[in-house]
């Protein structure tokens, strides 16, 4: 771990032309570029905010539990730095001022790890443009910036409704389980108060995992949700394609599916049946289970050429690798650790069903970058369907970023691609996440004006339209 | 789908310093590189051009079937963007010109999907620098400028041999099946006319999959070509000899192998024969097909020590992925799409028996840029029969170039690669793909001279080898 | 292979500013962050010079026995273009005056082979700052070089203590079998007239694999060095913690680890139990010996949290490629040759139960550079226990380590690297290794700071704590 408690205080001021490219000449061109997209609205069709944060509209309670316990980006690398979790706030419920202010320390006196990192530039910026920090975060520091945040989050502009109007957020989706009745999302839609779109996405993929633990429990509470029974596999079937209509009728634009692999292949409908049965009767296998789940994925794609969802897919993610800490800190805890993922021949029998059919739209993420250029960008610039989605979670990065456009877009172009996808339950980083995306494709576009492969004017229309248009085509808003 | 309709028509002009680096210092140091290679002649050892073209030298159709229907590079991320293939002319015959002009409309007006992509950048310098087009194409501009190639197309200057003189190709290689008599080759040799060297590529991938459809009639074809029975597994092996040795006979300086793996396990004698004897009977199953190719490929490795024939490999596209559409149009249309591809233990069967052969030359490509450090340039910094091919296909672009330059250069520097291969069947594209490379490689030369590992006088000297050296070593030119 | 042999006398002369970035504002920011490294001391943690050279001290031999025939990176790219090895001297013994200078005109007539690799660059650096040469090597210059490197070499302050010196080498560690008695560690330890660290790393490899040739007579000698017998498999596991004690006895720091994967599943103790009885009985088949393999590097992990030393993985090269030439000439000849590996899984069940000990350091290195995004920045992301290494191998070259500065720092910043690793029995490119590693990070930290996510200050201080801190650090010297 790197000291710098001995080093002078350093101030904050994220610099305008920051990820800009360095060259001059480039750089003018790029900040052409971003100028026209710099304050367009935020459209954030995929993330985790949660839904109550903007219906109840509580004042957030202190600076570690809005920047720090939540978020396993932040929390992971201080992990890896030798920082317990529980310093953290994980998994303790709500801190006191003074834990809270241990655990604010210990990420201050780390800055120096986050140095070069999304997270830091994203804190950075969240901290000098949201709550008008301007010294760097150290050891030195740490209570005079927990102060001032924490002063501030006392304000009533810094509510959640406040802040949503105030980063310009047009479109919020929130991530939600089927059985949801979302009564959050309801009400916030019927609250002429507030004018920001929050839209529920389906994720079925602990429902469909028929040999994980638990799933018996979530076929029960699908039942109930949705009124069909679940003890056949024709009548589960009903009850995802009734959830779906509930999500759609609630403002839904979109599924969401991420498990280990993208396989597809289609059961017979008497070993679909007899699988389901040996589930329901909790006598099936692990290998059953994954037959049935990637039957299931084309059954999804099936659903959603009839009910219009967009489908996104985020897999191969090894979920919880550290066994100890999930089974004390439960998920999401920063040690989901990518694996090498296939796409060309798992979703082949997908795609021979629907890949062409104009009412699928099949957004594919990977964490994976080796199937930038190898499959995502030849299967995008085939099919209608596909699209190749924005760099993901740990890739969700400047030089990941870069990496992506450069082995995108040989193939593709930019009118193949989602569009940017912040995935965060970070609430606060969104508009940093999203600038960044805007200066990093303003960056790429100049590279290719430079590169004399566009001119200025064309370049710009893509960069608006990347921003403007491109979500609003894929996730049908 | 990106509409540029209401925007003014833009002007084509190709900057003469496309894709060299921009910073001002870097970029003169590539452009005294690239003035050194500019107007070197062409030599292209592998591609799809018909050999019939440059026989008949008949006038080329219209702008259509020249430029859209048969390339499937622009077919296909038209075909993303919603365009039905039989609107591009696709399993249409010769289209009538109205029915030309709308499969045109529809290239221009989706102009702006193709920013960014090289198809883009050899289609913009073909149609500025081979037909005088000086307008970019649009929805609005479609008509105007469909004219103008479609007059130039009618002039005598405008076939295909004076096209090949124009374009100042020295050597170009097709590709052709072990049965084809190369008469059309013969022809074109024998024709004093004609300047140019037009040579055939023996490609026997169908012969060697004798588990798969029509495998039989081909050993039946082979058997007469031959004049060798393929009744037998040693017959079947003297038949390719014979066709090898006739390919050689007629200018032929290479073979192509295209197969999912490049799995090169040697069977004994006595299971090949009866794995042989099955497929005769056609009782052979897809493991034993499988066993036998990798076996064969081998052989071929082996004919190789013997008649000097340079093999090229060209692995793992997973071929006609979209089976409806396979059925309906047939191949090459622009839905083969990448696998995953491991080369070093794969190969290694070979190479223990062949890799230090002086008579064997062995060109490995990939779509899988994984391979490129990891495997190809490792393999042909240590064996002196293997090449790293030049990117192909979906890596055939300025990005991915680059990167492949970067990854090489490092472990094998310039002289272990096999020169530039255009591997295309758009016969207008090849100066452009040519020059592209010849860009790429001054700005990559350019970039080691900026970091002082190379002075301008050797890179130089290594750009001019790169075109005019390399491919005559490694294709006994 | 190219010539240039009427080419005129080129000058040999490293420029001060090679390998920072072009662009001259970032240059200038690289080249002050350079400065502040460029001195200080070499620690060299992982490494294969042999003891004795600087026990003994003797004078080096010719050119051809210090820079060709030991050093696999020379001779690979020599033997792919078609230079015998035994003309370079492998397997040659002591070469005398004629024979060496045969070699070393091979070098010097293939220089333009080298172009852009490391290798030349290393090379240049070496002969021009120690040997004082000032031309190019080239067919015409190849007996001048000679002659004044070898009246170097004649000269006492070219002995290997004196350039120990000279190069500023504080610790440099060996590679050694667990059975060795680090009687050449100890005497150089115990001379007070040389003050360099000169360190045993225990390398177990050919000690875990029980299948494979050769094991019983290592489990023998092993048993002999320790005195524990190792006819069960208690003892071979006491014999093992007794042989890692005796290195640390000697200062050793690490133990090393390069096995195909890095499978860690553990074993029930009656299954060790029973495959190391057949193992003994020379009974044991090669998945079994896979399995026990696996499971003692489990072992390794759990002894390292014992007795602290820092554990370094090489894993998924594919050993002696080309067996014909193993056979006859041994092993590190330039053909081992990477294949594809995995981490998130394989590493799952050692992390499980070791990687949040606070006694465990784990460095992960590869040659596979897909790892570097996908899993080993994940993983040393997360666990306190896990550094990824610096690039090894092929992929220890410029070109390399810019993609993974860029691949890595956005999820792990700098904290979580190892520092510098030269890995090379090639003493007197030590220097050279360590002074590109210098400037590389210099660039990329400027690259940083140009993008404005770096103030100067700060990645001044990161690149002096990547030199002087963190191999310190990561192996607790």
């Amino acid at each position: 771990m790197l000291m710098n408690m001995s080093s002078p205080t350093r101030t904050l001021a994220p610099h305008p032309d920051r990820l800009l490219p360095p060259d001059p000449q480039v750089r003018a061109v790029a900040r052409t570029i971003y100028e026209a997209v710099r304050e367009l609205p935020i459209i954030s069709p995929h993330g985790h905010v949660h839904p109550r944060m903007l219906l109840d509209d509580e004042p957030f309670g202190d600076p570690t539990a809005l920047l720090i316990t939540p978020d396993h980006y932040v929390t992971r690398l201080l992990h890896a730095s030798g920082v317990p979790l529980e310093e953290l706030g994980v998994g303790q419920g709500a801190l006191d001022e003074s834990a809270a202010r241990v655990a604010w320390r210990h990420l201050c006196s780390h800055w120096q790890v986050f140095a070069g990192t999304p997270v830091r530039y994203w804190l950075e910026q969240e901290l000098a443009e949201i709550f008008d920090v301007d010294v760097q975060p150290s050891a030195d520091t740490a209570d005079d910036v927990y102060d001032r945040v924490a002063a501030r989050l006392a304000q009533p502009q810094f509510r959640p409704r406040a802040l949503f109007d105030r980063f310009g957020i047009e479109v919020l989706a929130t991530t939600d389980d089927p059985v949801d009745d979302l009564a959050a999302h309801a009400k916030i839609a019927a609250d002429e108060s507030f004018r920001g779109r929050v839209l529920p996405t389906f994720r079925p993929d602990r429902h469909l995992e028929v040999a994980a633990p638990g799933w018996r429990a979530a076929a029960d509470a699908l039942a109930d949700a949705s009124g069909c029974s679940t003890d056949t596999y024709a009548g589960w079937v009903a009850a995802m394609e009734n959830r779906r209509a509930h999500f759609a009728a609630h403002g839904g634009v979109s599924t969401d599916h991420s498990h280990i692999d993208v396989g597809s292949d289609v059961l017979d409908p008497a070993d679909a049946e007899r699988i389901y049965a040996a589930a329901r009767a909790g006598t099936v296998d692990a290998a059953q289970g994954v037959a049935l789940r990637r039957h299931m994925f084309t059954e999804m794609a099936r659903m959603a050429t009839e009910d219009g969802l967009t489908m996104t897919v985020h897999p191969a993610s090894r979920r919880n690798h550290d066994r100890p800490t999930f089974e004390r800190f439960g998920a999401d805890q920063g040690h989901d650790i990518p694996v090498r993922v296939d796409f060309t021949d798992p979703l082949r029998p997908l795609l021979e069903r629907y890949g062409n059919h104009p009412n699928l739209t099949l957004v594919l993420f990977t964490l994976d970058e080796t199937s930038f250029s190898r499959e995502l960008a030849p299967l995008a610039g085939y099919y209608p369907s596909v699209y190749v989605g924005q760099p993901w979670w740990f890739l969700d990065a400047p030089d990941a970023i870069r990496r992506w456009r450069s082995a995108i877009t040989d193939t593709v172009g930019f009118s193949r691609t989602s569009g940017f996808i912040d995935d965060t339950r970070a609430f606060c980083s969104i508009p940093a996440r999203h600038d960044m995306s805007r200066r990093l494709d303003a960056g790429h576009l100049a590279g290719l004006v430079a590169d004399h492969r566009l001119d200025l004017d064309e370049a710009t229309e893509i960069a608006v339209d990347t921003v403007a248009g491109l979500p609003r085509r894929v996730f049908g808003l």
